[in-house]
């Protein structure tokens, strides 16, 4: 009489699973955040299994729910991100996303040569290891209370400027790859729109904003505000993938034109139950992701530490070498911070899969290391944030 | 590169529709929900064509959201309602719960049969002018700050009691049509489950969480009593479809237990955003789900009408005089609020079309009557409960 029920069944999985692991986690003093992907490999096809490999395929209900709640999350972060404090470190932020895409995809492509395939293959390959994905990062600023720190800040920049750039990057492998040539004229428009898109939101987003923000006063409906926030948000998250961009940092800048809003404290209160139900899909379906049978072979196992290695590696020194003027430590945070790719590197890689440019191993291999990064990253980063500075 | 553009575009479309529609229906003063709803016809496949059939069907993500938040719904309203308050009104609850099955069930059968069906198909037919869905009623009173009133909760006291007699009765007419006897002893099983279910979880669950709220003060983490409601809440939305029952239901008795914890208005203020976000969800596809075409073919639209008119009629009646004992005006208002069928009849003409005993005709016709009783409820509801008593 009654359907979806095991979408029910799964929803609760997920949501116990998420608060059973942030509970352990914490007990561990480690971020919630790391309980929660290693309870999403637990519950996952590779472990438990309590949810299937079809539940979490792109598109299914559970992962639009996780889009939302890293949609959300990136949002909520815009909100406690002023644009003046991060035009602030703009050039920092500029030198972060720089050096942080050029030196993984250099010493991707010398990896992936290397090991044999030709330089157009080659370059795509290392396109994985370029994109950060700030998801997990931001979670782990907001839960220690750091998102006002300029470590922070210049995280946060550079992760729009890295997702631009990787995104030329991909057109140009892509190219590259299809034998095309490739055509500066469109490149320069592709990145003219990105860069567009981020500034006019941004900038004038932030402005009208200011200037029309008491029309959006609440009067007789207190959840008036709430709710074009939320549209901003769904709106602009939809619209920078129409740019080439992800959604979040469309959400990300939702939230900071949202920031200009008269009640922006009462939306900061008001989003935290919504962080609270939605954002454990994302860390879960993380976590649930990667397929652990990867670890069975010891060759397979092999490579991945070496990939793993070069990705961490490689962004440490391209985002830390960008932020030295943060000095040794501010450096070394924003070089973790910048570690994650997330969802991001496992899309390049499913490009990639479908191009024939990947092999079915080195798409497992890469889709590991870019959830591996993600796993990897939080309690460091929680390290380093929590001890007093020397 | 980046992958959910269309359901990203999707969720934006429904969200600003339902805002759009809320705020138009409020201009007219009507009740939100109406020009929720009236906007999902408008954006839905049969109109606008904004959303598409595959994006509203049963298990898709727009529809498991849709599911969420009027498990939300549920859920905040229950933790609107006092188990002791319900139990006062028992009698009466009980009364409109028994009558307001039996009335539709004897005029649904009678015309079913008059229209050249079987006995036994037409009892299938009627068990689709059964069960009331609480969802459209409860956002209604909800909105209008009258879940307190002595009708409100006869009526939620009898939506639970509906909803098990609803299951059983679809229990007796599918096995008549398929031709097998009634065995009265697993019915009665089938009976003492759901009764079982609901009677453990209002009268145990209450008194357990009364007994231990203190252990769920929040501590370090302010979010963790709502992170334990919601959990409750998935779990037992899940637990009741285990039990032939409604998610709803599950959901509703879940709000009654956290209710019980110390910081209950709290977690009420927490639901707000949750409720803004998702509720639009459910009450769009409810309108996205209509199909106007119906109403193009005059003999259907005719038949439609009588059909529609019964449904309305019979719950009024029936719902009526089980609530005599509050007055011809609060009789009224609890025959009024029992009218929409929503989604449950419709799940019932699904499994009658699966079992070849609708037409798709009659499935189109039932349908469109479960979303009319939706539609034609809220204004009228409203109307009545905001009219001072004469």
């Amino acid at each position: 009489m009654h359907h979806g029920t095991d979408i029910l069944l799964a929803l609760f999985a997920v949501f116990v699973a998420a608060q059973a692991g942030a509970w352990l986690a914490r007990l561990l003093r480690l971020p919630g955040v790391v309980g929660e992907i290693a309870a999403g490999c637990a519950i996952g096809p590779s472990a438990l299994g309590w949810i299937a490999p079809d539940q979490i395929a792109a598109g299914m209900p559970l992962d639009v729910l996780a889009e939302i709640g890293v949609v959300l999350l990136l949002f909520s972060v815009g909100l406690e991100t002023r644009l003046d404090e991060l035009k602030k470190v703009g050039k920092s932020a500029f030198l972060v996303g720089v050096l942080g895409v050029i030196v993984p995809f250099a010493l991707g492509s010398l990896w992936a040569h290397g090991s044999g395939l030709e330089w157009a293959k080659s370059m795509f390959v290392a396109a994985a290891f370029v994109a950060t994905s700030a998801g997990i990062t931001a979670r782990v600023l907001q839960e220690l209370g750091a998102l006002s720190r300029i470590e922070s800040r210049v995280i946060l920049g550079a992760a729009v400027i890295d997702d631009i750039l990787a995104m030329l990057l991909l057109g140009v492998v892509t190219s590259l790859q299809s034998g095309g040539s490739v055509q500066l004229g469109s490149l320069l428009f592709v990145l003219a729109q990105a860069i567009g898109f981020v500034a006019v939101f941004a900038l004038v987003g932030t402005r009208v904003m200011r200037g029309t923000a008491r029309r959006f006063e609440p009067r007789e409906n207190a959840d008036a505000p709430l709710a074009i926030a939320l549209a901003i948000c769904l709106g602009l998250a939809w619209l920078s993938t129409q740019f080439g961009l992800a959604a979040i940092i469309g959400a990300f800048l939702a939230g900071m034109i949202a920031s200009e809003m008269p009640r922006h404290d009462t939306l900061e209160r008001q989003m935290r139950p919504l962080l609270a139900l939605l954002t454990p899909f994302f860390f879960v379906l993380t976590g649930a992701k990667i397929d652990l049978s990867v670890f069975a072979h010891p060759a397979a196992l092999g490579t991945l530490a070496l990939v793993t290695a070069i990705a961490i590696v490689s962004k440490l020194v391209g985002g830390g070498l960008g932020a030295l003027s943060l000095g040794t430590r501010g450096a070394l945070i924003v070089g973790v911070g910048m570690i994650p790719r997330g969802e991001v590197g496992i899309v390049i890689a499913s490009l990639g899969l479908a191009a024939g440019v990947f092999t079915s191993d080195l798409y497992a291999i890469i889709v590991a290391m870019s959830l591996l990064t993600s796993v990897v990253t939080p309690p460091v980063l929680a390290l380093l944030l929590r001890r007093p500075a020397a």
